[in-house]
């Protein structure tokens, strides 16, 4: 999966890099949505310099740590297009969907401020879920926090930071609570099922009216989406909002995505570094929720433009944009939509120890069969008895066993156990005793044989590793 | 490299695994070298129910956690065969080889007491070693605690833990000491170049010399080793080690790794929990230290049995052996060995933008490219200057750029630049004037035949990518 994510990220000309998973507390910032503490959600400890460090909670601070750093130096090419895939970290109590450590897959495009660049991050999200396997089962949907600064704007809450944080956090829960809950948290309050009460934004009806129109599920073709919002706007950062989603819009339909990547105004993101366009992947396959109602599964992934995370280095302005695909959350999805293969492999060919003595003589056919590329082993356990020998290869999934008692090694011989075979034929025996005497798919050959005969049983199952 | 690494370790029968980066601190426990504080080299922090919990600091003590909690469950198969990749970290001051953050590849056979078991590991370091090209340039050192604490014994040092410690760290720097450095580090301490004093062993010369004795290196085959480290054991446990190295060396010798897996008494290996044989890959090949003076590159991975880290978790003895390399240190050697590819990868083609207007057509360009398999990308900087365009693909390593301006777009035209071919030409032409006259490796094509010639630059100078 992380293969298929890393073929596309590269097919559109993103290039890998690395950083620690660790950075200093400073140069990460404090971006994490709902934090009421400094840190919170963080991993953090003291160095032996007493200098505080944190585990990355994301892939995106670290990049504009690492950009800042190399910024107009000859290690950085201008705009510089990268991908990353690693673990991140939240101190957070673990909980379904929710862990303490979980992958994600980056990119990011630093020092372009067209919104050609925003429009490809989101045909690349699309062209990844194609890439998996999930054609139809999938919208990106675009929207633009100057979008949403007109509408504050208007209703005069530009410089008030607390409570546009309250609006905000209103508006992302509109797939949950739908439009009166929503207009309840933008007005005084609300109380939800369980009788716990949250204080609402504190709007005029008016303005909580204004808000909930420019933030509410639209209909329509993005160009229809678009042509709604300008009715809705009338400041000039909500204008600016609204003709860079409309440059997103064109380039999508010239690149054949419409329908995939779709304007949608009630897109948010929790992230507070957000300065333009954001987006979001979302799987439209239904799950069910903890009482098991039907409900959608959700975003997978998502992004938007940061114009100033790099810039907290530098003394200059750097646009950037970038999109992180959860994968662990994306993995699970997967999982439900049977897109994942998860067919055992088939284990090693295992050489049992038949005799104690004779551990080398096993041991040089196990030699014997790496060499040519055959997955082999011997037998480590407590070889006492065939029948734990046999167990274990029958639980690692072997295809066939190698046996060589003492008998056999006079002859010069040895024997090959079927397993696959085995099972088929176990299904059409009756009795314990009719199996033992039978002793279905289990052939003798001489030693020199061991590895054509093996390669013949591995051929005949289509046995293939890795 | 890591893909090499882990087909080898697959061949050999051992399946993935992954545990997570950070562990609470009680289920790591203290097995650190050189540890004099608790819980040095280890970062640790608090979570919100004020648990403290650390980031690994190797692959082995979270193994031993997994596998202790899956032990004797039909979740586990015995023995149990798995590696592991991944990220450690240490709280350390970083410097030339050290790191805090480093790559480990580990694999381990948990529930296996026989030799054979720590025979095929150390076959399979080889055998990995092989794999990444390095023939003839390392050797796999193979000994056993076992012999060390019969030495200990003999001279009554078996229970008297901090000399013990004292007396391993002294051997363990036979090779850049040398005898009489380690002599003087047994007996009363050792002044070194720089003046400052290291605290001895207190062993009496006749103790000390013994130690050295069966720690020294030898020469001669596996089985000449044995014979001498035979004529210096006094001891039960003594013995045993050395009846386990005899087994060893047989399957070696069985396998065809004679010369490739050694017997020697110098190998120490600094974790404590080491219980039986113990291993260290070392490369023979010379490289610069500080000074400029030659020195052996030294260990790229070690491991031994370890049959008392899982029963911390366990009220039964469980036995293992496992095996680490140390992942950016093997890296190192083989960049500097010339064995890693580091010839830089082609780029993506770039389609320039000519004309502003008209992004949505180059972005079309793009994705016509994308379509076919080919890695490519719409110049996303700001587009003024043509010069910058091209500059910015050159130093992508792209192997052709699109142009198309207003004139070619009439006519249905464009420009291929093949870039490759041009810095060719370039290293030929005297003069600017004549470079820009003559515009080198740079010709029409009409827009429907884009993908077929971007095709054939590609296939003229064998483009591939990943």
């Amino acid at each position: 999966m992380v293969e298929k994510i890393r073929a596309v990220y590269e097919l559109y000309g993103f290039e890998p890099v690395e950083t620690p998973a660790m950075e200093y507390t400073d140069a990460l910032g404090k971006f994490l949505p709902d934090q009421d503490r400094p840190n919170e959600g963080v991993f953090s400890f003291q160095d032996d310099d007493e200098q505080w460090i944190s585990l990355r909670y994301d892939l995106t601070a670290p990049l504009a740590r690492y950009v800042g750093e190399r910024y107009g130096t000859d290690g950085l090419v201008l705009p510089y297009r990268s991908y990353r895939v690693g673990y991140v970290f939240r101190n957070e109590k673990p909980g379904p969907g929710r862990f303490r450590q979980f992958m994600q897959f980056d990119a990011d495009t630093v020092g372009s401020a067209t919104p050609a660049a925003d429009a490809e991050i989101c045909m690349m999200a699309a062209d990844t879920m194609e890439a998996l396997g999930i054609q139809g089962q999938y919208v990106v949907k675009v929207n633009n926090r100057k979008v949403l600064d007109g509408v504050l704007e208007s209703i005069g809450l530009r410089d008030d930071f607390s409570r546009k944080l309250v609006v905000l956090r209103a508006i992302d829960k509109f797939d949950r609570l739908g439009a009166d809950g929503v207009r309840a948290l933008l007005g005084d309050g609300r109380k939800d099922e369980s009788g716990d009460f949250t204080k609402g934004a504190g709007l005029t009806p008016e303005a909580a009216e204004r808000v909930l129109n420019s933030t509410c599920p639209q209909e329509g073709t993005n160009a229809e989406v678009i042509a709604k919002l300008k009715t809705l706007s009338d400041t000039a950062i909500g204008n600016e909002g609204i003709a860079e989603l409309e440059a997103i819009a064109d380039l999508v339909t010239a690149g054949g995505y419409e329908g995939r990547v779709r304007i949608d105004p009630t897109v948010v993101r929790g992230l507070e570094y957000y300065t333009g366009p954001v987006y979001e992947v979302e799987l439209l396959l239904e799950t069910k929720d903890e009482k098991g109602r039907p409900v959608r599964f959700g975003s997978v992934g998502g992004g938007g433009r940061y114009d100033g995370l790099v810039s907290r280095f530098r003394g200059e302005p750097v646009p950037a944009t970038g999109f992180s695909i959860g994968v662990s959350r994306l993995q699970a999805a997967l999982t439900l939509l049977g897109k994942l293969d998860t067919r055992p492999e088939f284990g090693p060919v295992v050489v049992t120890v038949f005799d104690r003595d004779r551990v080398a003589d096993y041991q040089k056919m196990v030699a014997s069969l790496r060499a040519v590329g055959i997955r082999a082993e011997l037998y480590l356990g407590n070889p006492k008895n065939m029948g734990n020998q046999l167990k274990y290869a029958d639980r690692r999934n072997s295809p066939c066993v190698i046996i060589q008692g003492s008998d056999e090694k006079a002859r010069g011989e040895l024997q090959i156990k079927d397993l696959i075979e085995g099972a088929k034929a176990a299904a059409a025996i009756a009795s314990n005793q009719e199996w033992r005497e039978s002793r279905p798919a289990q052939f003798s050959c001489s030693e020199a044989d061991l590895v054509a005969k093996v390669r013949e049983v591995l051929g005949r199952h289509d046995v293939k590793w890795g």
